[in-house]
């Protein structure tokens, strides 16, 4: 599983080093800025574990994980212009990233034999509740609450993860195309900015 | 005990209305309509489990209330403008609901033979912290917290529902008898619009 | 261990009425003062058992910490001039309190056979993560985030009981010097008035 692993740790950069730019533009120093990037990396899976009751949080029993975000955020922060110029690399890690974190939360729900629809809810909350808790430590609305699709891309990957799982295909083939279906879904609702159906017609946005 | 199943549903309607209203004022798409909806009546049982460690959360092991809260918010959002209509039905279902889960919430301390005092805090929280977390998603000071009064009436009714148990009442009656004090509270506080003595004389609030 | 509860309740004490005030600044009810009183002194000893799995939480299983603060509360809100006049004496408390704190987060990791480097992480969270909820619950950035070095007093005097660990040195001496060396740190912190190396210079602060 190899893979599998490799595109965890980029994950983890890459939503630190998301967590990083949101907090600097907030000016927060540089203590606010890992403890940023920790939550906008950890906060999803941390929520996750404690809803279900995996406790302690696995990021407590590892050191792995904090030294990653540890050096993802060093690196951001002293290496800032040049990876501002990596936008691209950097959200095809993220999006890699929101599909593998997506599917891990499913295996857990599963894991806990909970409902199909449930373990989506968890394989959604574990993608994109980071970038929630990040938003709410830095005083706004969480974004993916009035503008970006992120949630939309997760829950149709799980969906296919569970539509896989009655093809008898093995599970690393099965885990792999639903990462890839939330990876493109994200990539094509940046390219063609899809949203969510606009129920405000008309009017003005105020957020 | 089928009175109070009813009152559980309709509290967890009324409560996901609120949040929806209260998201389409910050114009949230309809993802974050649906979290917001879902925090909302959700909000306080969760963190009383969480705090109890009575894990996993009881929405993630049935999908029940996830589909009331899904058809609330489709409802909400669709027929907006009847339901603005509505406005007193829903206020009498969102404080039976509040009444209903203070109970929920004291009856669950009990269980875990906690101080009469720490059950009516718990049953105080799991009516109101559903509301705490929408505010904060929504990114406002809690209401609770300078204006309505909601936290007094669960926690009269709370003593009330101790002072019963003494009585030797059957737990039927005592559950309803308190269930109507902290309905009755809350509707004679929004009518004679009663707050929490003011501590700020001749100043102007500036929240 | 009688000069450690004495400190654990000065600290709880200094923690509540610092919530007091920021709750009063922004015109609060008597209600939102408590609870911020409450989540200002309790916060980070909860997301610490929470993140554990230490749960219950300990404050739900005894009353003395409700007590504690409600009293801290009341006078607090009733002798606030007087109070406000105390700044320094409660300065000296609040230090000692985080000194204190970050040691039992400390020692709950030991406890729960972490690593060193997460203990410190725990006691760092224990001491200072109450101010963060404070601060979020009041619509703020939290003010450790850009402002105060809180954190790295946790962090430096968690470090020395690590050190101090391998001298032998008897458990209780171990824990007095390390409350000592945050406790001397945050003074020092605040007398000259230290921050973090500013990463944002020549820029003003937009916070």
């Amino acid at each position: 599983m190899k893979l599998l692993e490799l595109i965890d740790i980029f994950g983890v950069v890459a939503f630190s080093i998301t967590g990083v730019f949101a907090a600097m533009e907030k000016k927060l120093d540089l203590f606010g800025i890992f403890i940023i990037a920790f939550v906008t990396a950890m906060g999803g899976g941390t929520l996750r574990d404690v809803l279900i009751g995996d406790l302690p949080v696995k990021w407590i029993r590892t050191t792995n994980y904090s030294i990653i975000i540890l050096v993802s955020t060093a690196v951001a922060v002293i290496f800032n212009k040049v990876i501002r110029n990596l936008q691209r690399t950097l959200f095809v890690f993220d999006s890699l990233g929101l599909g593998l974190f997506t599917i891990v939360g499913i295996e857990r729900g599963l894991y806990h034999q909970l409902h199909p629809g449930m373990c989506v809810a968890l394989g959604t909350l574990t993608g994109c509740f980071g970038g929630v808790l990040r938003d709410i430590l830095l005083n706004t609305i969480p974004i993916i609450f009035h503008k970006e699709i992120y949630a939309v891309a997760c829950i149709l990957g799980g969906t296919v993860y569970f539509i896989l799982l009655k093809t008898g295909l093995d599970n690393y083939t099965i885990v792999i195309i639903s990462i890839l279906v939330v990876f493109v879904i994200r990539i094509l609702a940046v390219r063609y900015q899809l949203s969510l159906p606009d129920i405000y017609k008309k009017t003005t946005r105020k957020v």
